[in-house]
């Protein structure tokens, strides 16, 4: 068992009870519906210093994602319960920081029973990296408009309703993600690290493909798209805003354009396990560092432990 | 072993070679892509009398899709061969017909090299009982527009083009089938039995949940909704119109509205294992059986051989 072979834990849904899995072994079924329709949803955790970062908010939004998907609600001492145990493991063979991924399947068709599991591996070598030296982004449409107009969508959006948007699973973090891959390697074909999505109509920007964007204005203001219908909430973003708010910053989301990055002190993409990542370049406009470079990613940071 | 139980072959992706899987045992790892981000492809297909259908129309599309998610092309002749073998087996174990699904997938993260599998299964009791009774359908938004004048995706959607599209998988048939299954249960909670999207700008029908919209009209004429966007080429409308072509009826793709369908002479759903489901009612108004109901039906089933 070297250092970076994963921890696995099967978490059985209803009840609680865990077992460990080991990881040389498949894990899933022919016929889970994770594998056969991407059905189901997850949450990534930042394990850090032994324990997992921003914990509550990624707890909500996974009770919320299943909710949107129709899946029975995690039990959220259960599922915290068994990351810890988890946590445990992987913290005394690494002594490492870690990856921790929640996944909650509608399960296999043969029995109808909800899978779910936990992994923590090692943290991606590039991420590490990104961490340090930033990414350069490109912009891109992301080539479907979400109708908001829809019933169910703006309340699935703001991920407080116990309501499931009737046929859409938009504001769950469902395992859907191909196309945003496909996206991020498009952007590295090109030469780029990431790709920021701006609606094509308005020039409004979204999203990162898998993270938040923060634009860091001056006088102490962040700034971040408005979440909901195209935008996913995100976990890391909201805990900066209420940590930051408290020291003093003034937190706002509001809508922007990409000339409003590019005019930002700063632009960040903020996500659990990669943390804060700042923008160099923007569709090859560079960005320089700001003066207080460290000084915000020391708030990022500081932000996931603060609850 | 009983009748019920699936038949699974494991397919090296390069090279070929096959192993059988054992389906009491679990097929796949913690870190595939089919698993943590749907990221995969797939094809069902209908073995009748021991015998895969429409296997041509099938493969291109599964190629297809595999070029448009920058997955290594799929060799047609190992798959048909391994499809060749698990019929063989299957069918001699059961006599029966079953649904057969083609998976192939970005594979481990840990590893980089490509998943795939063939999985031979019995047909649902859902499907056999709605082939003889029908389905009760809703009209529904899909809830998301696709940008068809982005480069790429015009071309993505005819199947035909070597490049991927840049950002979006439109036209592939990918593992993210959650919204589909989404919009079915939503239905089904409702009292219906399927749904078809519309377009809400413009009324345009585009495709049921998981089949393609037929209209039969007088004077044995047939029409589709014109393929592309977010209208996925099917395989069993494609086999249709050329087979009936020749039988002498009028074949076209054109786009029509629930009007349109409400005053056909009869609308089906037709989809691979599936094959005809003629539809009852659409939105609670009824579709009274035509008279020429066994020669469309009979019609459908004689497309699926007739390559």
């Amino acid at each position: 068992m070297d250092s970076t072979s994963p921890v696995i834990y099967v978490v059985e849904p209803y009840g609680g009870s865990i077992r460990r899995h080991n990881p040389a072994l498949p894990l899933i079924f022919w016929d889970d519906a994770a594998v056969t329709r991407g059905d189901g949803v997850f949450e990534t955790l930042l394990i850090r210093d032994g324990h997992p970062a921003n914990l509550r908010r990624h707890m909500e939004r996974f009770q919320a994602s299943a909710r949107l998907l129709d899946l029975r609600e995690p039990s959220a001492d259960d599922w915290i319960d068994a990351t810890r145990q988890a946590v445990e493991e992987w913290t005394a063979r690494t002594g490492e920081d870690a990856k921790c991924v929640w996944t909650y399947t509608r399960g296999r068709e043969s029995t109808g029973i909800p899978s779910a599991w936990i992994t923590l591996s090692p943290i991606n070598e590039r991420v590490l990296r990104q961490r340090e030296s930033g990414v350069s982004v490109m912009t891109s449409p992301r080539g479907f408009t979400i109708d908001t107009s829809l019933p169910g969508v703006d309340e699935a959006t703001e991920g407080g309703s116990p309501e499931p948007a009737p046929w859409l699973t938009v504001g769950a973090k469902t395992l859907n993600y191909a196309a945003n891959m496909a996206a991020l390697r498009h952007a590295r074909s090109r030469g780029f690290d990431d790709v920021i999505y701006i609606d094509p109509g308005t020039g409004r920007v979204l999203e990162g493909a898998t993270s938040t964007v923060i634009a860091v204005r001056k006088e102490r203001k962040l700034r971040t798209p408005v979440p909901g219908g195209e935008v996913l909430p995100g976990t890391t973003q909201a805990a900066l805003f209420e940590y930051a708010e408290r020291q003093g910053w003034r937190c706002r989301a509001k809508d922007m354009t990409v000339e409003r990055l590019l005019d930002a002190e700063s632009v960040w993409l903020v996500s659990s396990v990669r943390v804060a990542t700042r923008v160099t370049a923007i569709d090859g406009h560079p960005l320089p560092a700001p003066a207080n470079e460290a000084e915000v990613r020391e708030l990022i940071n500081a932000a996931l432990g603060a609850e």
